[in-house]
């Protein structure tokens, strides 16, 4: 089986593949070759038995997707984008990237099908951004899309245009709305959502970190192995079971701030917990409280996805596979 | 001020240039300009005191879009389009027009905008084709956007397009979805939803008329003077009470099939009626049962839209639009 994972440079495709290098059996079939795609050239993981491709490339430049789909992979990961920052500051890169680069990309596949038959699994990495506040209470599965940036508004569409073309048959398609994943490894960055992990990871590792928003604040979060399994899931599992309505809310934990620092101290310290400070920050505060707080993931539970049920567990898959083991 | 209908050649864009011949300040402020276009070059109203331009033109064709921003009209309707049975024949076409074609037009007003401030009001004939089965018994206004066709796909788009065009203010963008339109004048059509209006215009007409469902089937309607109501009232309401939530459900009358009819038996007798001749069409059968029967439309109608109470009043409109008052 050929898998191809675009993307495969950022925090989750980097996952993702040490996953599929770590079990090569994980999609159900062996993989005889690794195609990683990214705009800048992933590393390749060593001691890989199959045969790995790196590719620095950019979707949505001229000719590119159709590069890529001319391998004719089983399996397409598309977890290439521009983020939410980025694509607001730059409304031109943000279409081209996130709407035009996918759309490049499904159009590459229908026009390979038209010359022979190919209808590879596409697993799409979708956002609970497509969501725009006022929510309910709990967001259902037939809540509608009224996103309220253009980031959001480029992965509602490209949901649609999944759809579509999963609906004609011209891909088995899968759109996953990933929650905010947390602990994310590495550096504290400046995404508004960065204190989430930033205030677990950083004590957790004897550093400091700033705590910009109440801790009354609730969010929806799945750990990084948990995104990893929705991705692999979303390769192998039956389509058949899915029908139309191709785009899945992925489950998470429902959890407030204050849930996060008291895991942090159980698992932790005291002592952990008090290098968190207090800096509140009302251009955060405000940006968060238009985040979704909570869904009802129903019908991705059904299909078999999985996610934590309590910051203990976040915190300890981050020690386990971050920290070695030790907190 | 400058009005431009886009799709003027259309049933309901020539029903919306006569309103606007017959009514010239229906939208509140003077048209002194009157812009119609459409892929055959639409008619002009006779005796219009206004300055008329009728341009037969393709919004999809490169250039296209900005030909016509760059006369910068203040209020712009866009009806054009591919119609759902043709889209789903024509892939390439549907996505084309439907999907780049709207594009365009929004792209062009930006860039008009980045010249020198521009912000028009835009009107987008969406559809109840953006929602696809299965439906709640009735579908509220929170209800996803999940089409089982290619047009509805293309109009879910272009809504999520126009909201995100309309929050970053680069245009003053209304979508509203229309309800299956009756009673159609003009000649039976192949439309699969033609016989909605044909077993009322051709009785009252004196004519046969095929009936190739049951009379319990039930769906979502207005007259096209409602059509042209709800054109003029988003074309002139104030959008500050609309906020992030550009696309509204029009309202609408459902109701089954045989209260079209006793309809007609009170309004025409049960001669006219006796003219409808029961042909069931398992082909037809099956299309209709995968279409909306009824909506919650209960943020357009608190906006002001307004649509028929019963079908009595739709055959009413009818003989009075259609056929001089007489039945």
């Amino acid at each position: 089986m050929h898998v191809m994972i675009i993307g495969a440079a950022g925090m989750i495709g980097r996952k993702l593949v040490e996953k599929l290098a770590a079990e090569p059996d994980a999609l159900g079939y062996e993989i005889s070759r690794l195609t990683l795609v990214d705009v800048i050239e992933p590393p390749v993981p060593v001691a890989y038995s199959a045969v790995s491709t790196a590719l620095a490339l950019d979707l949505s430049t001229e000719g590119s997707a159709e590069q890529l789909v001319a391998t004719r992979p089983d399996v397409i990961f598309h977890l290439a984008a521009i983020v939410s920052g980025e694509a607001e500051a730059d409304f031109d890169k943000g279409y081209r990237v996130n709407l035009d680069g996918t759309r490049a990309l499904f159009e590459a596949i229908r026009r390979e099908g038209q010359r022979e038959r190919y209808v590879p699994r596409l697993v799409f990495a979708s956002s609970i951004a497509v969501f725009g506040q006022p929510f309910p209470e709990k967001i259902g599965d037939e809540f509608f899309t009224t996103p309220l940036t253009s980031y959001g508004t480029q992965k509602a569409i490209c949901e649609l245009l999944l759809a579509d073309y999963s609906r004609r048959g011209l891909f088995d398609g899968i759109g996953i709305r990933l929650p905010t994943i947390c602990i994310r490894p590495g550096k504290p960055n400046k995404a508004a959502s960065g204190f989430f992990s930033n205030i677990l990871r950083e004590p957790l590792a004897g550093q400091e970190a700033v705590l910009p928003v109440d801790e009354n604040v609730r969010h929806w979060f799945a750990s990084p192995r948990s995104a990893v399994g929705f991705f692999v899931h979303a390769a192998r599992m039956d389509t058949g079971r899915i029908g139309p309505r191709r785009n899945l809310t992925m489950p998470g934990l429902s959890a407030l701030v204050g849930e996060e620092i008291e895991a942090l101290k159980r698992l932790a310290g005291p002592k952990a917990a008090s290098l968190i400070r207090r800096e509140p920050d009302p251009v955060i505060a405000a940006i968060v409280a238009g985040w979704p707080t909570n869904f009802d993931a129903r019908r991705a539970r059904e299909l078999g996805f999985t996610a934590e049920s309590s910051f203990d567990e976040i915190i300890r898959i981050h020690i386990e596979d971050e920290l070695g083991g030790k907190a």
